[in-house]
This record gives structure tokens, C-alpha cells and sequence, in this order.
């Protein structure tokens, strides 16, 4: 496996979110903190901007970039929170706010989200409300947020009685990947936001998950491939959100694997020692292979080939895989009726009719999801 | 002045706000419980309906209101806070938000808001984050929520910093203005919320301002001419949403009175016993139209016709009327700069160059604001 990275002096790809009044770019490649601060002076040349971010990120690049926006005639603020996702909370919603108020961020100026999903969610969240609404500008750092939440405009924070149930839809202004980032991950982080890039093949582009099976040691080694590979999913996630920005239908199809997901990140507590997000959208993703053959939607090699590419890369692919996980068949079944996209008690799933040919199942009854479940645990 | 309510036996008007996507109709006439309860059953058949209402207004109108509810099948809870300005907290803002969850409102059900406009405002916001925004119904119980904060999608809570400064955009489906409810108002709550009517008169309807200064003891009784006049508000303060939505140019207009009258709000601390915001606005029309002469963009008759009428109806017309005020230029000054619409520090106005001609005044010279506040501070 060749793990050096490979030198990208190519120029940065760019993806175009084209949505009525509030269309973006999104950039990837290698090396763009000079060119995201040219791009963020653009949008509001001699204006302020806030910067939200980690700890853990600030440590590494939070001096390099705001030299940089210094450097293009911006005022800069930085918000410093804790890392993890105890920040999506209604205290540090309120913190980020009074901060971004403090620092005079008005109608006009920029909120720079510099970090991984936790931070894109929350300062955007933040972004949403203050003022009923600033700009703001997404620097991912990590691989699931390049490919998933910095895209598409979801934010939003934690309610005690379930994750993501409070927030906005609000797009980001311009959106800078920069593979340089994912650098300073661990490879546990780097492959758990793998596990969203092929969802996207999964989804409805066979041929992007056949390129993933081929080329997947490229992308981890984080050359031209990975830029590749993020900017295949951003454009992936943006012809989604284009075509159902609130998420009243297709939108739901990027939502594969997270049913059953989120379930067992709510079952783990969150406690990412034992899982994170996108371990647990792997084992979604098999799940609802699994399941869609257990529905006799598709074939039985559909999820053996599902889960031999996770497993080739390292994720987890069974309920078991997740360490000391105890739930019983109704605890993953009540886990599953707190998503906030539950209407009426009917659970609608993302299942899928062979690689690349999902759909959104309404409708689905519990029972069968009961049955199907006490199968794959007591495998 | 004819104390005695006139029976309303007419059906009720309809104002229709017409928003891509987002229409919604706005009911205005007497008695109206059973009317909205229909119409709420109407967007959500025997679905889910929070009420969010506060102690006042519970104990006069929450039970007539849930009876209906359930009369038309609806499964209804009941969220009520305390009173008063106090409650557009963050604190309670999640307080909603988390009642909303535990009372299992999802994609499609209902947030009902009964009350005046900290509770429209306050749960209007709620409704707006709960799992990225449900519906909700407005039941404005007051004179000034029902000519104003319940049309028009702004919500939100105060930051310690600001009034408003927290919010979102989110517009009612339904909204219905049952003047029975201003049976229950104190004089002093009619009258403030009767500033908000005067202002639509001011800022592009001189008929209007006129029909005002004729039929005022008639709106004061509560009857037809009362359904007439906030009737005629909601289609003026509808046509300028309509214009324009999130608030980028003209529906700047409504902030006529404001940023004088916002800025005496912050001063006495929002100290309702006071100051209610319809007096602030009051005191900020009179001295609207002042500023506006001071400027030489009218004539001398104009501020005095606007200040005779908001006399004889009883309202403050001058700083000097707030109880205890003791504030300087500075401080008035300073607390204007803190409005939300102020960008880069220039200070927006709304000025007139006659009754019903008003207009943005961008870019007014804080020097200027400052030698007008003098001579009305020394007069």
C-alpha cells in the first residue's frame, strides 16, 4: 500500500451547488489555505470574519489560516471550543452565538467553520440564527465532513433526546477541501469518512463504486485519487440536494445505511472510543444490503460484495463488530423510531435493488425489521 | 367614546400572503376558536398539536382553545411558560424545543402559538430548529401581534447583547386574529399595540392615516372598524413581505419608529412597566418624522400631525415621557449602534417626506443623529 502522499500541484477541482439565489462552489485539492482566504476576502472584501473552531484543529492550522486572512485585509475573530461532539449543544449553540455577536459578525460579514463535522454543524447552526441569518464559510478538515456535512447545508446540534433534532437548513457561501487536512487524521478517521464516500456509489453510481473497489488505495494514500474521490461525492451529494434542498423526498437517499446507523450510535451513547459515525454508517451499509436481500429486493451477492469492500478497507461490517454492544432487537428498533425522519411511527428506509440502484422505502413495517434484525444477531 | 363591544356577526376577513411555496392566509374577525381549530385540523388531519402558550393567556383562553382542538380529532399537548419578555431566552428556547421532541412533533404535525409576541416569536422560533423546522399556526392574542409580529415569518429570542439578535425566517401556515381576544388586553396594551396599526398609515398609506385619525374611537370598541384596522394592517405589512421576504431592501420600511424606539427598549432594560415596545414605537414615530423635518425632507405639519394623533389616543410622544429616563445622546446613540440592521457601523433610518412617504435612508451621519437628539433632549 503505498502510503506516501503523492505531490498535487494540480489545480483545485471545483464542484458548483447551483441552487436559486444561494448557489456555491466547493473546492478540493492540496495546499489551499492562501486560496480559501483569497476566496473568503472576495465574498466580503475589508469585512470580518469568525472563526469557529476545535481545539484539536486550532493546534494545527488554526494560525496558518488566520495569517492568511490577515494577509487579504480581513478582520478576524477565532472561537476556540472543545473537541468532540459534546459541543453540538444548546450551551455551546448559545457560547458560539454570544461570540459571533460580540465580535460585531454582521449581516454581510463571514462565519468560518474550521474543523470536522461537529464544528460545520454547529457554527453553521450558529450562522443560521444570528441575526436571522449570516454567511457562512465551510473548511472541512476531515474526509466525512469534506464528502457529507460541509455539503448540502444541514446544521444543527444535539437535543438530549436525540442527535441532529435541532437546526437549520442554511448553505454554506463557499466550501474549501483541503486534502492537506486529512494529513493530521488518524487512519480510524480518515476510513470511518471513507465509509461516506462509497455510500455514494451505493447510492446510484455503480461505476463510482467499482472505481472505489479498484482505487481505494489511492485514495487512502491521499494523492490525486483522494481528490478525486471527494470531489466524485460532492458532486454526488450535490445533485441530490439540488434537485430536494429540505429533504421532502430524494434527499433521503443519502441517508443509506444511517437508519440503522444512527441507531446504534444512540444505543453507544455516542461514546466514539466504540464507534464513530462513519463505522457506524458502514455497518448500515451492510445492514441495509443485508436487508434489502432479506425483503427479496436484490441478490445475495449484492451485500457479500457491499461488505467484502468494507472489510478489504478495514471498517466494521456487523452489529458485532461493535465493542461490548449488548442491545437487544427492541432496543435497535426503539433506537430507530426517535430519527426525525420518522412520520407517523412508519419507518422509512433507504434500500437498494443491486449497487447504484437505491430508493426510498416508506412505509416499511416493523415487524419485518424485527424479524430481520433477530437474524443477524444471532448470526 | 363608545366603550360597549359591537356584536360581530360578520364572517371573518381573509389577508392572503402570498410566498413561493410558503402561502398562508391570515383570518381576522370575532369569535374564531372553533373556526381556527377547524382550519388547523384542515392542514393536519388527526395529527399532532402543540400549544404554546403562557400563564395569562392560559388561564383565559387554553382550555375553550384545547376543547376545540380535540373536538376536531387532534392529539394535543400543552407547553406553557411564564409571561413576559423574560421568556425570549435561550433557556427557554430549549425549554420549547425539548417539549416539542417529548410531546413527539414530527415532519408534518403542528406548533399552535397562543399568545402575544413574545410567544409567536419565542415558539415560532422553536417550531423553526425542531428537527430542522415544522409548521406552525399563529393564534395572536394581542393588538400588536395580530398587526404585526404574527405575520411575517420573523421569530427569534434576545441575546444578552440584543433583542432579536437570535432568529430565523420561518413562516406560519395559518394564521387567525380573533379580536375576542383584546377583550382581555389592559388599555394600556390596546393602546400600545395601536402604534403598529398608525404605522402602516405612516409609511405608504396616507388614507389610511386618515381613516385613523376619523375612526379611532370605533377601533378602540372593538368592533368592526378594530377587525377593519388590523385587517388593513396585515395586507399592508403582507404586500411588503411578499416584496421582500428576508428583509434585503424594502421590508426595511416596517422599522419605521424602530430604531429610536428599539433603542429606548434597551435603555430602560426592556423594564415593561415603563416601557412596551407599541410605546417605544410610538415615541420613535413622533421623533421619525422629527428627524425626518430636521433633515429637511419635510414639512413642520407633518411630525406635529403625527404626534396630535398619537396624543389623543393617549400614547408617549416624547423621550421625556418614559418614566425615570435619564439617558444621554451617547447612550441613545450607542444603543442604536447595536441594532441588527446596522452594517459596518453606518446607521440605516426610515424617514418620510410625508404622511404615507416613507423611505431607507442608508448611510445616515451619526453626527447628525446626535445634534437632533440634542435639541429634542434640551426642548
Amino acid at each position: 500500500m503505498p502510503n506516501t502522499p503523492i505531490l498535487d500541484v494540480k489545480p483545485p477541482q471545483k464542484v458548483r451547488v447551483d441552487l436559486a439565489g444561494r448557489g456555491y462552489d466547493i473546492w478540493i485539492g492540496r495546499h489551499l489555505t492562501a486560496f480559501a482566504a483569497g476566496h473568503i476576502a472576495a465574498l466580503n472584501p475589508n469585512g470580518r470574519v469568525a472563526v469557529i473552531t476545535d481545539e484539536t484543529v486550532a493546534s494545527l492550522h488554526a494560525k496558518t489560516l488566520n495569517a492568511a486572512l490577515l494577509e487579504h485585509g480581513l478582520t478576524v475573530s477565532t472561537c476556540i471550543l472543545p473537541s468532540g461532539e459534546g459541543s453540538k449543544s444548546y450551551a455551546m449553540l448559545k457560547h458560539v452565538c454570544e461570540a459571533l455577536i460580540e465580535a460585531k459578525i454582521e449581516r454581510g460579514d463571514l462565519v468560518v467553520t474550521l474543523g470536522g463535522g461537529v464544528m460545520g454543524d454547529l457554527a453553521g447552526f450558529a450562522a443560521a440564527i444570528v441575526r436571522r441569518g449570516v454567511r457562512f464559510v465551510q473548511l472541512p478538515t476531515t474526509l466525512l465532513s469534506q464528502v457529507d456535512s460541509s455539503v448540502g447545508g444541514k446544521t444543527g446540534i444535539n437535543s438530549p433526546q436525540g442527535k441532529n433534532l435541532i437546526g437549520a437548513f442554511h448553505q454554506p457561501s463557499l466550501v474549501v477541501a483541503d486534502i492537506a487536512y486529512l494529513d493530521t487524521l488518524s487512519p480510524r478517521e480518515f476510513r470511518a469518512g471513507y465509509a461516506e464516500v462509497i455510500k455514494y456509489g451505493l447510492i446510484n453510481d455503480a461505476a463510482f463504486f467499482a472505481w472505489c473497489e479498484a482505487q481505494w488505495r489511492d485514495v487512502f494514500a491521499k494523492g490525486a485519487a483522494c481528490t478525486t474521490a471527494i470531489a466524485q461525492s460532492c458532486l454526488a451529494k450535490a445533485a441530490v440536494v439540488m434537485r430536494d434542498e429540505f429533504e421532502t423526498g430524494d434527499r433521503a437517499l443519502l441517508n443509506l445505511g444511517h437508519t440503522f446507523g444512527h441507531a446504534f450510535e444512540r444505543l453507544v451513547r455516542y461514546d466514539t472510543a466504540r464507534l464513530v459515525h462513519g463505522e457506524a454508517v458502514a455497518i448500515g451499509l451492510a445492514l441495509a444490503f443485508q436487508f434489502s436481500h432479506f425483503l427479496g429486493l436484490c441478490t445475495p451477492d449484492m451485500p457479500l460484495r457491499v461488505i467484502a469492500h468494507l472489510k478489504t478497507v478495514g471498517l466494521p461490517t456487523r452489529i458485532q463488530d461493535i465493542p461490548n454492544f449488548s442491545a437487544s432487537v427492541e432496543d435497535i428498533v426503539e433506537a430507530m423510531l426517535q430519527d426525525k425522519k420518522v412520520q407517523r411511527g412508519v419507518l422509512t428506509f433507504i434500500l437498494a435493488q443491486d449497487i447504484g440502484q437505491s430508493f426510498v422505502a416508506k412505509g416499511i413495517e416493523i415487524d419485518k425489521v424485527r424479524q430481520f434484525l433477530s437474524g443477524v444477531l444471532e448470526a
